[in-house]
């Protein structure tokens, strides 16, 4: 089936459009297509580049391009796929046809970091995302609702994708006045619960004029379950845009400073875990962060800055924010104070030593590895000369650092490695099958660098072989 | 009654000294006194110093030094003075017959700020806190259990108080192998739960070694309701030490986290309360604080340069924690920032304006100044030559600005200010009478630097009078 022949077997239905088919788009469209409350046809679309093009065939040839451990993506695909209500394109003339834009594009950051991972610099650049907005404006109906989800540097609703969308309109001769935009942030979490943490979650919306915000209520109110979840309308995009970038700056703050206090505890020789189980008993502690690798994702690696840049070059701030940038930095080098963790406590030189990695992608149970703190852990290994293996059962294709982690955990320790890293919360490293296997390899060292392996496990694993674990002081 | 003859009446009991009346000291003393399970003479004992020795005068003649909101401060004084197993002294004799001392005595640090109230640097004396254990060491029994409360740098109990007070034992000619050290913090919160965020909560302990953590165990037990707050043991006084200026810093830097963020959202417009209610929705992000007029009290405001000034100079650690120190920065600007709102929002020049100050002390229903946030809104206030009085019900002697609050708040009225500022949230500027007499004023500003008043509150006030709220954006 073309797009045309879609849109007119379709043209009953209100048609939503959903443009970016990434870790948040993809799965969108999946909700939509399958809203609880409404009867959408869905077309997503992707950019007319090789990958856009590979997202878009795959997804109309009946298969969903990202694997993940939540059931309900295949049950949500196979559904749509059943119903024929979801389309996938590169083809602009796609934006005409629809009555509502969901905007999932990615807003990247790029950073300048030194050799030791600590942020020198770093740019925002508006243009592609602006870009993206000429494009909708270019072909959109008048009064076409236009939703971002983007995480965007507070201010750009009101300050770029209104006056784009508006002049663009108004080249092309049309009204301006009926036109709705309005920003609301997904909470998407990939992993287990994928589905549900856009479906079934807390939502913050707003919009650029009354109108535009009772249109993302009504929308939103089809596809999410408000009974359970009810929405939050806040006063204007600008509040929702902040929301977003705040809430994860926060949460990367929160990291960072434990990552300056679990090098303060290995200094001091204190078991930071448990210092910080004894603080949570506080109710006003109670999210106090674990010692780890470090943080990874697509997100809390660069909000914090999207905000700080968007106070002095959207909002018209004149300060940075300090808290925010100072965090990602020392976030970013975490993953070479684990590295520096194991170099001292190996004590000889890594050079030549086999370190198998358990685990690359950023979080447990699931294969995303985007700004991955193992990345940059491995690249330490790398230039220390060690020979590194990889195992993760969620990634087949490791493409940043061109590795192929094994499937099988078995193979993996086959590799006979002198030194086993376990990088990724991965529920299977817990499992009773991995401590057994761990137990009939060869002694080797087994360097946790999130904490875990389990008390006991700890205790078993060293009748046979050396523990060590990032946090935990001298245990 | 004289020291000799309490200690000759008390003889058969354990005799517990607390050293330090302050804050902690005073009511640390009152719960050993009222032991929930056990029966001890309690010497309390503060420095030979015209303070130290009218505290000492005053709670000897059966009055309470500190005014509280809790009812137990006065019921627990009441019933040690009819015991009688509750002696003041500035005499140096009663570490002798101590067996149990409890160290409550302040460890301070001097900070050197800017104009702006920005931290430029500050400096950690260990001199009087080494000094007062010296004191301990030249009297203390060799046996006494010292049980350290202060919050000190890590490190300090194992580097200054263990060798201190074993030295002092060998120059007496006596063994060093009976001492035993140990460190626990208390949470205590002056207002009206002071008793019971000593003796009623969760609380962390260790020892320099085995029997001093089993010591200090036992002790505790017998003051804290440990069935409903059971206590946690931590490896090592490093530690614990470690834990208390950890949970305080975490506090300081996420206030900071919201000073930053007010100044944004006051640039952008927004209403960070509703902001900030959108985002506590989430169970991982519960903890985010509201904006407000700045951090004051005794331990937020000191304790993260503590700890970043031991990392380097009892650790043996390289670098300092910088978060927490930004965070100390941040806060201390807030309350001139507070003004500065104050100052762009009343457009006119502030010199001459009558401005009366509605709390001046640190916390609701508390009568502590200690590097309250109003003390550096009041001078800047004062530097722009704006006429200030002053209302708090707790507080009837500013003494780090010479002023006396009134107590009464109509008479406050009376003096017809421009503006009256919220500046700490005692109950009582929530209360119908309030409102009903701030509507009864003369048309004036009310600045709610906390945003304390309620919604339908500022629309009553707005009725006569105009309401700015910070953080509240164009509320």
């Amino acid at each position: 089936m073309n797009l045309e022949a879609f849109i007119k077997k379709e043209k009953d239905k209100q048609i939503v459009l959903v443009q970016g088919l990434g870790f948040v788009g993809s799965v969108m469209s999946l909700v939509v297509a399958n809203a609880i409350n409404g009867n959408y046809a869905v077309i997503g679309i992707d950019q007319d580049t090789g990958a856009g093009r590979k997202t878009v065939d795959l997804l109309n040839s009946g298969v969903f391009p990202i694997t993940a451990d939540d059931p309900k993506i295949q049950e949500y695909f196979e559904s749509a796929c059943k119903r024929g209500n979801f389309f996938a394109t590169v083809d602009p003339a796609a934006y005409s046809a629809a009555d509502v834009i969901i905007v999932d594009i990615n807003l990247d950051v790029k950073k300048d970091s030194n050799a030791q991972y600590a942020l020198n610099n770093y740019s925002v650049n508006l243009e592609p995302f602006t870009a993206a907005m000429k494009t909708i404006g270019a072909y959109c109906k008048p009064d076409v609702l236009i939703l971002v989800e983007t995480t965007v540097p507070p201010g750009t609703c009101k300050n770029v994708v209104t006056p784009v969308i508006k002049n663009a309109l108004k080249e092309r001769g049309l009204p301006v006045d009926k036109i709705r935009i309005g920003h609301s942030y997904e909470r998407v979490m990939p992993g287990p619960d994928y589905i549900d943490s856009i479906q079934s979650f807390y939502r913050v919306y707003s919009g650029i004029d009354n109108d535009s915000a009772n249109a993302v209520e009504a929308f939103l109110k089809t596809i999410i379950r408000t009974d359970k979840y009810p929405l939050t309308r806040l006063g204007d995009t600008n509040a929702t845009e902040m929301a977003k970038v705040l809430e994860n700056s926060y949460r990367a703050m929160n990291i960072a400073f434990v990552v300056e206090w679990s090098r303060m505890a290995e200094e001091a020789g204190v078991d930071l875990y448990e210092v910080v189980n004894a603080i949570r008993q506080r109710p006003t502690h109670s999210n106090l962060m674990y010692p780890g690798i470090g943080v990874g994702g697509y997100c809390l690696t660069k909000d914090p800055l999207l905000a700080s840049w968007s106070r002095t070059n959207l909002i018209g701030g004149k300060d940075k924010l300090a808290q925010s940038e100072t965090a990602v930095s020392i976030n970013d080098q975490m993953p070479r104070y684990a590295f520096e963790f194991l170099e001292k406590r190996y004590s000889k030189p890594l050079a030549g030593v086999k370190v198998l990695l358990l685990g690359v992608s950023y979080r447990g149970d699931v294969g995303d590895t985007r700004f991955s703190p193992v990345e940059y852990f491995c690249r330490c290994l790398l230039a220390a000369k060690a020979v590194v293996s990889t195992h993760d059962p969620y990634v087949s294709n490791w493409h940043e650092l061109d590795l192929k982690p094994r499937q099988i955990l078995s193979e993996a320790l086959g590799d006979r490695p002198d030194i086993a890293v376990i990088s990724t919360g991965h529920r299977i490293y817990r499992q009773e099958e991995t401590i057994k296997a761990l137990l009939e390899s060869e002694p080797l060292w087994i360097y946790d660098t999130i904490g875990f392996l389990l008390k006991e496990q700890i205790d078993k694993l060293r009748q046979k072989h050396k523990v060590i674990v990032l946090g935990r002081g001298d245990l």
